[in-house]
């Protein structure tokens, strides 16, 4: 098949290595490009793998691409090309499902051992007032306590994982009912109400904005940590911000939209007991390697009539 | 049984109310109190419960407690005390061994994950410069990678434990060679060219000063993950920052000493992937109350003549 690769990191060129053997690829590290740039790189392709540094994949610029067949994303989300347009025209879009679940719940795992050890706030503070009174920053142990997991896909399920090695009461709950070794299937008032520490780990869409707002902040129990590392508007601003105010909640941690600068007077700064990465938790070696052979299997499962990850 | 407890901490008193039904208790809050301060509330005392934020109880001190049986300590290590002194007299002194180590391991861990995700380091630039490139803040992952553990007692034991879940190879050194299920014990050379990840869980004495100097530094693997929750001096520093300079370290988590304002311009903070936390490890709630019922422990141990946590 005739492939071509626009991407932005240089380390993907040895995990595509394989497909040389028994396709046409063409590689260009690229990010940030116009419809025509991409038009006058990908016009033959049957096969293009890219994600959305490089493009956004609106319709008109995939009318100009006559030949594509197989649309292998960089990404699991696809809120970034014209999924419809690919449906009409029966080109399939296999996306990299999974190969960065270790790395979020791990991400939500420093970010929960952060805020119950008051790391970031100590270090911080160390550095700018040399502090040294341990008195104000007592901590919290995990080991022992309740954990709600809402969302145990991928990485909810490795978020629990993580979480039966601290002895720990889990609560979760799944969309689609199935039972899970060591999980409490509970409804979502139970979970709010019983867990001392809260990850959310369900994707964004118009179901799940506004998922925590004021009424679930009413319920949680005082001294909660909240984690997400899923998308920040799942969680309604205002309302955390009233259950940090409260010293209700005892830290939350969360990731910041893709690609976009962070305000400094954002009012998240304001508490110390906030963490906020601007989308980082999917970001490791690992996750690169896991999503690049991804990509490689998907398009050689494709090539034999066998495609997966089909989005 | 006469007792007197010195201590900071006003939530010490719930957790010794059983100790009112069939002793004399009192209780003062205070810190940083003078020999002649300390004398005239413990003279009488047969247990005296107390820690260093106190006072250091020097032998000219001990002298004027005549009536002193057991000394309850509110720590692990007792060099702020006359040792020798106590057992000259037959004064019992019994310890807290065991009640922070889960804090502690929660804390390396917190630390570990934290260095390796680079979440302390991507939010403190957020904080001052919006960062959001992400390229530039490339973590690892955890999973099924080395740990080493040097040290396998109290705390490194609940570091291991906490490994098993990340699904890690786990290489241990233990002074006193006991087998410890899913960890390889192993000589230090090993250790250190094998781990990706090492952790430092021995006590600070003679032998363990600059335990990781240059040379140790040479044979670590390049990438390497060092978090030390013991003591900082275990570590030479020297040789440590050569080895964050030259990339050959990923990151380094240090707990710096006891009640010590720590100078800004130390020499740490100059590199982003370290982070520094001033003596907190052992700071938590949970902590504090198994802290505070071993003391009851103790206390009834030896009145029945069975005393317990002997150092």
């Amino acid at each position: 098949m005739n492939i071509v690769c626009l991407a932005s990191d240089p380390a993907i060129d040895a995990y595509l290595k394989p497909l040389h053997n028994s396709h046409n690829l063409t590689i260009y590290h690229v990010q940030n490009l116009s419809p025509k740039e991409v038009i006058e790189k990908v016009a033959d392709a049957e096969v293009l793998i890219t994600g959305p540094e490089v493009t956004i994949l609106r319709r008109e610029l995939l009318l100009k691409l006559p030949s594509l067949k197989l649309l292998s994303v960089l990404t699991i989300g696809t809120d970034w090309l014209d999924l419809d347009y690919c449906r009409e025209k029966g080109i399939v879009v296999s996306n990299i499902h999974g190969a960065t679940a270790e790395s979020v719940a791990e991400h939500t795992w420093a970010m929960i051992l952060n805020l119950a050890k008051r790391v970031n706030e100590f270090d911080r503070e160390a550095r700018l007032n040399s502090a040294y009174n341990f008195s104000l920053y007592k901590g919290k142990e995990i080991y022992g306590k309740t954990l709600g997991v809402l969302g145990l896909g991928s990485i909810g399920s490795q978020v629990v994982r993580i979480a039966k090695c601290f002895n720990m009461r889990i609560l979760g709950i799944n969309k689609s009912q199935k039972p899970m070794l060591g999980v409490e299937l509970v409804d979502k008032i139970t979970l709010l109400k019983e867990s001392d520490v809260i990850t959310i780990c369900i994707p964004l869409n118009s179901k799940t904005e506004n998922y925590i707002s004021s009424e679930e902040i009413e319920l949680v129990k005082h001294g909660v940590i909240i984690v997400n590392c899923a998308r920040e508007k799942i969680v309604n601003k205002m309302a955390l911000l009233e259950g940090i105010k409260s010293g209700k909640i005892f830290g939350y941690g969360v990731e910041t939209p893709i690609m976009q600068v962070i305000d400094q007077n954002d009012e998240y700064y304001k508490y110390p007991n906030i963490i906020v990465v601007p989308h980082n938790a999917f970001n490791t070696e690992d996750a690169d390697a896991k999503t690049y052979n991804l990509v490689v299997e998907n398009i050689e499962a494709f090539n034999i009539g066998k495609p997966q990850n089909v989005v």
